[in-house]
Order: C-alpha cells, then sequence, then structure tokens
C-alpha cells in the first residue's frame, strides 16, 4: 500500500498542534509515522498565530468539512467540551470513518452510545489520550492485561491536584496558597473546578472502569470528593504517621453483590486518600500521574509517567493513529473489527452502595484535654466494630486537644454509625477531617 | 467465527501451566480468552505430576508433534533454553504458524534470523512475556510510543539482583550471605550465573534496544557487569551519599556517530549503578521490575510490576496470544501483517565504543591518611576534564583513609585516564570500587 492514510484533524490547540508536528516529522519515529498525512484541519480561529506551518488551504472553520472530506479516512477530535465535538465524532462514525479523541468527558458520558454507534458501523474509536495523558494505559488494558481478572484500579489520574497535594505536603504549605501560585505557573486553570473537585478524575476513573471490568458504570454515581477543604494540618499529621495524602480515584471489585442486581458490584470513588509510603503510587510527585492495575495472575503493575501537556498527550493521539493505521495497512476493509481494539462492554456493571463497602479511615477530631476522652472514643468505635489502628493526640492547644485516630479496614457504615456517636461525647468539640486510608 | 483457535503449548512447566489455567477457565478475563483452545501439549516427562489436569490425548513428549498438529494454528513456546526452542519456532514459522514466546535467550541472539523467517512466512513471533515478566512493556514499545523518538531504555529488568541488592541495602548485609538466602527462599538459582552476572539483563536490554530504536544490535557486544563483586561497603557509602545501587540495564542515543559507520549509534551497557533517590527506579524493590523510556514528545514513562514468577509471565504470554487471535478473528488471513505487530528493522544500530560515551562515576579511594591527599586527587581530575560534584572522606582506619568521589557526567575515556594518573599516586594506595551513577 503506498496511498497515504488520510487524517482529518478537529482543533489546532496545544494538543493538535502536537499531533500535526509528529505527522510532519516522521524522522527517527515509527516507519508507519511516514504513511499518515494530514488532509484537513479545522480551527475556530483562522487569525490565530501558530506554533507549526499548515498549508492554508488545509485550514477551515467549519468542522463539518472536515469530517465530510472524502480525503480524510479517520478523524481525530483534539477540540474538547462535550458539544459540539459529541456530534462530530458520532457524524464522523456515521461515515464509516474510525475516531480518535483525547475527549475524557465526551466519554466519561456519551462512551456507550458512541461505542455502540462505532461498532455498528465497523469503525474504532480509540481513547488512549483521554487518560493519564502520554502513559500508554488504555491499550495495555485493552489488550497486554485481556489475560487477567481484574481486581482493582488505583490511580493518580489529575495532575494538577497531585501538584497541589506535592507542595502542600513538601512545603507545609495552604491549599489555597498552592492554588494560587499553581494557576500563575499554568498548572491549574483559572476556573480550576473540574480539577479541584474531583469531576476530571472522576471522569476518568469512570472510563478506566469500563474497560477494566468490561462494562459501562453511570458516570453520574461515582462518589467523588476533591481536594479543595483539605487542611493543611491533615497533611502534616498524615506525613508524621507515615502517610501521603493523594487524590486517589479507584475501582475495584466488591465481595458482596446485590441479591436485586446480578450485574458486576464495584466500589468507585474519587477522594483524597491517605497512601502509606510503601505504596508505589505514593511517590509520584508533581504533575506526573500513574496507574496502579491489580489482577489475576498478573498482581500488581503501575504505569507512570506526565498525565497532561500538549507532548505527552500528542504521543497518546498518534498512538491510536498508528494503531488504525496498523489495521489499515493489513487490508482488512471487509473484515470484523479486531475485539481487543474495538469498544464494546461484554458484561453489566454497577457502582456499590457506599455503606457496603470496606474502608481504612483516618479522623481527627478536637476533644477535650481530658485524661478519659481517648477512652471513650476507643469504647465507640469497639461498640461499632470499628477495629483501630493507631490513636494518637498531638500537642494540644487553647482550643482543645487534636486526636487523630487511624482505623483498620471496616464497613463504611459503621463508622459512620461511631462518628455519630463520638460527635455528641461531651469531651468533643468537633469532627474536625474524615479522610480515607489506603 | 465460531470456531475455537487452537493453540499448541511447548513446555508445561510453571509458566506453561500458568497459561493452560488461563485458558481453561476464561471466566472475568476478556471474552476473547474463551475462544482459544489448547490442542497439544509437549511435556519433557509425562509421569510428573501436574498442578492443572489436561486430558491425557493431548499430552506428548514429541514437541514436533505439536509444532505440525494440524488444529494447532498458534505455537506457543514456554520451555526455555536454546535448543530445541530455536529450532521448533523456525519450523512452526515455515508451517504459517504464528509463534508466541518467553524465550529471552533465543530472541537476543536468534531474533533477526525468526523475525526475517517470520516476515518471509507472514506470520508473528510475539515476546511479552520475553521482558519484565508480566510488565507490559514489549507492546507499549511497539504500538503505543511508536510516534516517539526514543531517546533513552533504563531497565531493572533481573528480579533475582535486584532483590539481592535490596536487601544489601535495607540489611546492610554481605552480597554473599543474601544470596545464599536467595537460593533457600527461590529468588535464586543453584547456578546464579546468568543472573547475578548480568546475562539475563543483558538479553533482555538489547532485545528492548532492538524495539526502542528500530534496529538490533549484537547481543555479545553488550558491555556487561554483574553485581558478584559489589561490596557492601560501596552500598552503605552510596546510601549515605543519597543513592542507592541497582543494576541497571541501559540503552540511549549516543551524540556522536562515528564517521565509518552511518548506522544509529547506541551506548549499551548493563552494569551496578547508583540512582539518587529522587528517580523513579531507585524505589523499585524486591524482585520487581520497572523500565523507564525516555522520548520525544512524551518525556519519561515508566512501567513497573512483577518481573518474574508463574502467574506475571503467563499473564503476558496471553497477552500476545490474545493479540494474534484477535487478529485471526478479523478474518485477515489473506492480508498484509499489521507493521505494529510485525517484527522488523527499519534502520541500522550498532553499540558505541564504550570510551565516546559519557558517565557520572562513584569511585572509592583507599589512600594514605595525610592532609594533602585529596587536594592531589582533584588536580588530576582537573587536568583531566573530570568535574567533581562531591569528594567525601569516610571514617580512616587503620589500613588507611576512605575517599569517595562523585564525578559530574563526563567522557568515559578522560576518567578512565584520570584514575590510571590517581594510582600511581604515593599517597594512593588502591583504587577500591568505580561503580556508574545516573
Amino acid at each position: 500500500m503506498n496511498e497515504k492514510i488520510g487524517i482529518g484533524l478537529l482543533g489546532l490547540g496545544t494538543v493538535g498542534t502536537g499531533v500535526a508536528q509528529i505527522i510532519s516529522s516522521p524522522e527517527g519515529r515509527h516507519p508507519l509515522v511516514s504513511k499518515i498525512q494530514l488532509k484537513r484541519v479545522a480551527v475556530k480561529d483562522l487569525s490565530k498565530a501558530r506554533a507549526i506551518s499548515i498549508p492554508p488551504q488545509l485550514i477551515t472553520q467549519d468542522p463539518l468539512e472536515v469530517v465530510e472530506d472524502p480525503s480524510v479516512e479517520l478523524v481525530v477530535e483534539v477540540m474538547g467540551g462535550i458539544e459540539p465535538a459529541k456530534s462530530l465524532i458520532l457524524k464522523a462514525i456515521k461515515s464509516g470513518k474510525s475516531v480518535v479523541t483525547a475527549n475524557k468527558a465526551v466519554i466519561a458520558r456519551h462512551g456507550e452510545e458512541i461505542a455502540s454507534a462505532a461498532n455498528e458501523a465497523g469503525v474504532y474509536v480509540l481513547i488512549e489520550a483521554a487518560v493519564g495523558g502520554g502513559i500508554p494505559i488504555i491499550e495495555p488494558l485493552k489488550q497486554s492485561l485481556g489475560g487477567n481478572k481484574i481486581k482493582k484500579v488505583t490511580g493518580i489520574i489529575n495532575g494538577t491536584t497531585n501538584y497541589i497535594l506535592t507542595r502542600m505536603s513538601k512545603e507545609n504549605a495552604d491549599y489555597s496558597v498552592v492554588l494560587k501560585e499553581a494557576q500563575e505557573l499554568g498548572y491549574a486553570e483559572a476556573d480550576p473546578m473540574a480539577d479541584v473537585e474531583g469531576l476530571d478524575a472522576a471522569d476518568k476513573i469512570s472510563i478506566l472502569s469500563g474497560l477494566a471490568f468490561g462494562g459501562t458504570i453511570n458516570r453520574s454515581s461515582v462518589p467523588t470528593k476533591g481536594i479543595s477543604t483539605l487542611q493543611n494540618r491533615d497533611v502534616e499529621y498524615a506525613n508524621k504517621l507515615g502517610y501521603e495524602v493523594k487524590l486517589l480515584a479507584i475501582a475495584e471489585r466488591t465481595e458482596k453483590a446485590k441479591d436485586s442486581d446480578p450485574s458486576l458490584s464495584l466500589a468507585v470513588r474519587v477522594e483524597p486518600t491517605l497512601l502509606p509510603r510503601e505504596h508505589p503510587l505514593s511517590g509520584v510527585n508533581g504533575v506526573n500521574n500513574a496507574i496502579v492495575i491489580e489482577g489475576d495472575p498478573i498482581g500488581e503493575v503501575m504505569f507512570y509517567g506526565p498525565g497532561a501537556g500538549a507532548g505527552p498527550t500528542a504521543s497518546a493521539v498518534v498512538a491510536d493513529i498508528l494503531n488504525i493505521a496498523g489495521i489499515k495497512i493489513m487490508g482488512t476493509s471487509d473484515t470484523d473489527l479486531d475485539p481487543l481494539l474495538s469498544a464494546f462492554s461484554w458484561r453489566k456493571c454497577h457502582v456499590a452502595e457506599t455503606r457496603e463497602t470496606l474502608q481504612k479511615n483516618y479522623i481527627r477530631l478536637i476533644a477535650k484535654d481530658s485524661p478519659g476522652v481517648i477512652g471513650q472514643i476507643g469504647k465507640i468505635f469497639g461498640k461499632n466494630t470499628v477495629s483501630i489502628e493507631s490513636i494518637v493526640q498531638f500537642d494540644a492547644s487553647d482550643s482543645g486537644a487534636e486526636i487523630v485516630v487511624i482505623t483498620h479496614e471496616v464497613n463504611k457504615g459503621c463508622i459512620s454509625d461511631a462518628l455519630s456517636e463520638i460527635k455528641n461525647l461531651n469531651e468533643v468539640k468537633k469532627l474536625a477531617s474524615h479522610i480515607s486510608c489506603l
């Protein structure tokens, strides 16, 4: 096959530019890169100065022209946002064109609709860049780990929050101070909501969960807690007790399936979490991402690298382009889809009730500095079958004593019952913090 | 396609058994697992008790029967050793059957011959299990990172030596003591040569280098140094200076290509190396493996996990089986090979002269405890354009003072010239150690 494979690019921001740069400089890369060619590019603003020179006749402001161009065999969507991205993806699929997208928001919310349209049309929708930036994680989950029963996916999958948490930990700095600096440095958006409230991580863990367990979950049922209310003091105490605090996104099988629901029961959540220093994710700092996959028989593997940025994300987009180009070069136009690459669910999954799941806990209480208080707290935990790993009283001040409790892994319902009782103790002024632990 | 894809297994040791166990229990794994079926199995000893029950009519002592069985479409070689493994692989290829192998020794030595036979026959030879046990590393290098210009591959790719080094570091224990315990625990072979002398790691870095840089290197030209002469004292001093000692396997582009050789110049080596604690590989402990890939534009990604063991290795073998099964299911029998999965070189590479390469160094000298000695040493390094990061004198004993020098990155030739001069100094009794640093 000597003809090149025509690519249409929707969006020429930092990622789109990165993709165009790779395609236009194939030397030293996999020779398949030289078999792909940019045929049409949609931009928002024709007059904007670009870091790459694209022949002007390829550029249009109308994304439909890209999707409908007959020389475009493969549509690359890197414009972001839900609409018009979603409609353009579906339009491309219906025209029989495979799609590569970095759009986690669209895939997390409309993945099922898109996958079913793609399977009907006999095309691929590949999404390596949607999670973990440049880190190969989607393809390993779809292909390399297929022989495993996956038990758990644990990820640091938002670079902005990991940057903030790393600085809070290393410099003993306040959240609001670090956030402001992160915004100045370009590591956080002017409106940081989607990152700091965990919404971006929830999009991504929904996608990873669907691939790891073979069935989509409802994005809106993922319990999500961000880092905006995390107190510097808790990061400090966690460090003293041998832990790091990270915003973790987790999806794992739960033991108990509800009788009424025969589908696979998954505990899925995004929340700040204490990690013991021995955990491979505890050393993941700055804007890096990492994802740990636990499966049978593989055990535990980790994928680590830059979770965002033009270069890494472009690398992931090109990986997907090459995968589709490789299949096109095989000359398989009249064949079935490769079941490892095609997007399909092979079982039903649901997000488990929170009260059912087991969790280790970090709890900080403000109490009166009186001798009996630790005994009383311990007694209530015991009564609620909450087993305790450690209770430490940190320096008492005018406002009272600070008591930090780390529990063993216990039922979330039990811990919640115990805390309700403890809050009512006369000696306890306040439940200051309650954070999950691994 | 309803018919199952027939697998022939050469070897039923721990890995072969692990593969058979996955195939015989598809529930909860990728649905493609249920499309593959064990058709024939070659074992060394028919009478041996097995952890898995295989229908006796499938078992044979003659591996040729497996390769030649018409119901076997895909041959899985997990017997190990050079022969008869190599001949059986070539025989399978010539019969038009794709091969999955975990045999790093065969691929490192005869990869080019095998790849060219496979391409001629239009079949795949996949080798995910040959490096890094269960860690997906071969497929990411072949597929997910194809858009990158790879600059450097750095790996901890031998679990036995990493286990020994981890214990030497944590317990301040002697090499010979730890080796003996590792042998008792089954982490080291009775004959540990291939592991502790770095030969296994050299096989693996040769394979990784070929994939990362697109051209095979001569396995026998990889400078290889093991850990058997590593002194506990150097591990201790390295730790004190903020480093860990790991057996690293490295392949990287060098700046300067020799005029006489237009092929890509690579610095490749296996040797004990000091890693600063901030380096992501420094926390890789025990029998775990990890590989860091540096590329443009991705930056640095790391793949981490269990580097050996029946389960992880079987997971990697099954990943390859599924890849080939996925392509077979597409119905591509009359098409070309997928250029991302097929084994081919796309440029020439050679291993650079050692003197040309740059290296940071750890040097331990035994010197007379006299005031001028550090000055004299510093002067000789300076004269040879060796720039020094630190010189530390550790506790002097009866036998003299111990001086540890860490250099900046310098030409290997210069450091070697400087050390020759230093060894001739009256005040220097001995060059006790010279170890590379990252």
